[in-house]
């Protein structure tokens, strides 16, 4: 099968881990299809880049799934543009956020979140609200680290999650952490061997309920919020000049 | 003082309509400034409308901030764009979902809304559980108008949401009802002596919300999730062929 | 228009400052007729200083109603006796508690209230709650300052004010302040400088949501909980004795 | 023991029959003193009979403490005054309405409360919310039979209650029934029987709650809301005019 | 009237320290029918020792109705089995650990449970939850004892339970404390005289809950969750060599 | 990797349906060990039956870790013993009922449950409410049809199943419908075709989560309530003549 994964800010290196990070999470014969949103941002913090992002981000997955692909994954933990894309698609699509959470539910009655910078948590609550999460959710922690910060320097990062992680164990009594950035997904196996709970990331965790939703023939319901547009008397097309062709890494 | 409201489609007889129930609205010293969002679709229904809008409707916004407006209105009834628009502007923005819904409380324990097409029960779900109001709303109710038909016959669609508020009385136990479309605004008036509750209406109650806040010298809190966008290491601009200069209707 | 606002307690100084702020706060157009409940308590302390409270303030808005007040405001924080209040007036009523509550929650997406003693916070909370805003609540906090302290030493009492707001903001996550008693009204442009957030006060903010409201044409609904009441077989009247003729302050 | 019953309004048959029916329930051993409030409406429906029932109320509270009573029962399935009776008393107090709806979760997993007239629905929905109740009640109906049309034809309001427990079973999923008015404490086992499910009746549940609470040496908590109320710089009494003393129907 | 206790675990001197805490809260009149769960775990900490107690205390609970009880007490603080004994017993059924957490709501707004180890937390939150009480309760904590350390040194576990409630009261806002654990029961006293709030056990709150219902009249609902099973179409028996005879201690 | 499912009755031709749909919904290189607990009750319907089971699941899949199980699915729709089950096992498990409640939430806002018995009802509401997914539930429905009658005659059980499906989209606004016992997984696509909606089924899903969670490393945390039991001074064991050595289907 083709699973989509669509990083929707226009950092190359970013895009690069996540596509390496899905690869490396997809079983065997599930291909990974990656796309970047060149229109985008190069990071995504906080609501203004994450509503400049979605409409290349819509654009991005109409192709994917021109290209084939069956379910479709979003790599920013703030699952940007999520329920306009399940409105648009055919196939199954999921943000790396709702994926991390709803796996770690699976081993733990009570799980934190370990995120980037403050301006996020109210986005993220608010989505785990929305997904029905929160009252599984002990906390969700800031790090303070910007999204590129993870890139420039992985190891004062690590410690700088690790730390946090330690807190959110001690204080908030968390059983499991997902890492809430797609950047982070690097340091899951250390941190749980580190802190001796289950730490969960985003990208693999979305990679796998796409297979698992394809292998169970599951499309995303058309009933209710997630109707496809209606078509409109006067057109309205993608504005040209918006979105960039997304690229597709090797 | 100036406010602004925006309407976040494309469609000028909205645009139109909407400035005028505005400027009825307010009061006397109070300069609306109105501004139509040209790359906007026609109508917004749903989510992939709502997001297609975003981007066209904080420039808009940002426009209007230039021009002088201390307090901004988003003149649909999903509110579209309000959190980056709050993150965005320095003063305080409202959407008119919000507003009507914010109004009814004032005079009523419970109350209904009334909408258009099913595909937004959803996002006003979500709208009015993230603003603490789900509490206080008995229910959501669609009409099955599309938004232009309120346009192209207006007694029509005056006598299906007269249908529709009967039904929220009666079987929800609403004690006052939110017409939930901005397009509805005209109808307010009537609908509340024939059903003898009160009827709230969004464009009005946006406009007087915003004058108090502005009259009591209220800003968006810029601490926490309403944090104004970092500046990016590479640059981020709006894309330029995707906003028209938005025009004031006269 | 005329606006009533009432002090349920019958301290004459508090009423004056109250009445003050109201008048600061009101519109060109506005006037404000202020009373005193001289059957009620010195201040409003817990629940039974707020019980013994309403009758007399049923009374002195059934004056103010007669005296022509389109609306009217309680100003006690506790919004003693406001849904008796919305039953037996026909014109819209809120307390200061919920006015600044409400307002808010038009510029941050959670906030704290600071009020006095200890014993208020769970009749806060509860008033909260049954507004729909317990979830946009981040703390309410008491600063264990008597009412009647803040007239007596307004220095100290800012002051410890204050360091309850930094407290708020820095462990609760607090984006804006409401100030939970109708005797800290002066203090609130300083204290936002000083804080850099927000900091919402109730008199002002009931009084612009009133006129907000009478502007509007909203008179609150009379199906459900705020149904007058029914003509009893046999007569009850308001105890003579109870409740003195209420005074204005010029 | 001694616990105390206090009819909040003022009409003596209803004080006769709560009388009796408590004295009915009592332990061998447990002295019911039975009060009525003689400055209170004939019944009580809404807020403002409630609101203005409270201050004698409150009086007959304290002399029933004078004559010895360990325990407390407010005879108005709204909970009259509940909260500031236990701020201003030692032994603990209930209302019927608390008492029956916590006696029906001990034998229901989901119970729904059939009352008086609209009005008072909003009344008991808060009331159960506060006490942690209302996830528990499948419903509050209301059967439109104003308070005192109980007494006038008894036959006829059981009737109509027995009409509204057929429509909880069947529609709402009730397992048990609460009887939501003190007059309706005589109908409790036929309407059992003929409906097979539990009917749960106030005043009968009160008394034995308290016998229990005596039993077990608890007295209410005085950390927090129910904190007795501080003494006052400037005096205030219980107005004279207000409050008769309360007779003790023999 | 005959009321049956079962300790759900197979520790005699904590059957009978349970037996002797019911027989002293007992009133005259009422005998209680003491159990033991042969078959149980020496003692219950978590889901497995739970889980598998529930059969042979399903036994002892048919054996006592047999024995003429109507109504029973299930005495572990985690309500082990408690609604499938609900289902298959005619009289009411209560756990003590339900039971002492309705007692608190009637002298307190807010409790905080101190029970055991903190494998037991997540159990008692999900029952408080499930019995609609979790809004009232403030914390719960766990004091790391083991439940068979608090018969080994009763009085290192009581300083150790102290110490938590001196938390509870000063950290969570706790205006009543409940014992979470049968074995506790004989600390009560003296912990709310030392600590100034009401501190309820289970097995005495239990017991007058008991006797409360059965005077009342009341059983269980056999309408929803609580219906008896169905008879099987293959017959299905209580495996004979799980459980023991279970025993009455004098 | 080796995947195992336990009926936790003992119906053989149930487990047999069972061990098919896992089989048929397994990856390539996942075995499916089916084990069944010939001392557990024919079927499982309501609380009784579900507590009598749990000692001989658990035991099954104590066995089914021994023969090298890396995850566990308990084939029952009321996730029969599953926080015991996780409590003791290493690897993670999941109930079916959860599984197909969270592939749900994946393609749908509001999912409906259809089940057998009403008595089953409540039990579903609990596990939906405390996997944190009662928001998105629209509704659980008794179909009213036994569980063996899912067997006896499938074709008019397949028609009930319809008839209620239909009416959780009509009624109660179901995007989704999740199929709520095991031996409902034959009719899952029929159903899905017939009428329009995704339809899941909680064997299927059960076993993809697995997978997913066995390929992501996860395991259940030990921290908080699934922490393994502890050692007790005297010792416990399975009952020897409680479980039957549960049996592999070929």
């Amino acid at each position: 099968m083709r699973i989509s994964i669509v990083n929707p800010n226009s950092t190359r290196s970013m895009t690069e881990t996540i596509a390496l990070a899905a690869r490396q999470a997809a079983a065997r014969g599930t291909e990974i299809l990656a796309y970047q949103n060149d229109a985008g941002p190069v990071s995504i913090e906080g609501h203004v880049d994450g509503a400049l992002a979605v409409p290349g981000l819509l654009h991005a997955l109409a192709i994917a799934e021109r290209d084939g692909a069956e379910a479709h994954v979003i790599a920013c933990f703030d699952d940007t543009g999520l329920e306009a894309a399940r409105s648009v698609l055919a196939g199954p699509v999921i943000g790396i956020g709702e994926a991390a959470a709803r796996m770690a539910t699976l081993v733990a009655r009570r799980f934190s979140v370990v995120t980037t910078l403050s301006v996020s948590v109210p986005i993220l609550e608010d989505n785990l609200q929305r997904a029905g999460l929160s009252d599984l959710c002990a906390s969700v922690r800031a790090s303070d680290l910007p999204v590129l910060a993870l890139e420039a320097d992985p190891e004062a990062a690590e410690r700088t999650i690790s730390a946090e992680i330690a807190r959110a164990v001690a204080e908030d009594g968390a059983e499991a952490i997902v890492l809430g950035c797609a950047g982070m997904a690097g340091f899951a196996q250390a941190l749980s061997q580190e802190h001796g709970v289950p730490v969960v990331e985003g990208v693999s965790s979305a990679v796998k309920l796409m297979e698992a939703a394809v292998a169970l023939g599951l499309k995303t319901a058309k009933r209710g919020g997630y109707a496809a547009p209606r078509l409109k008397d006067r057109g309205f097309v993608y504005p040209e000049g918006m979105v960039a062709e997304p690229e597709l890494p090797a």
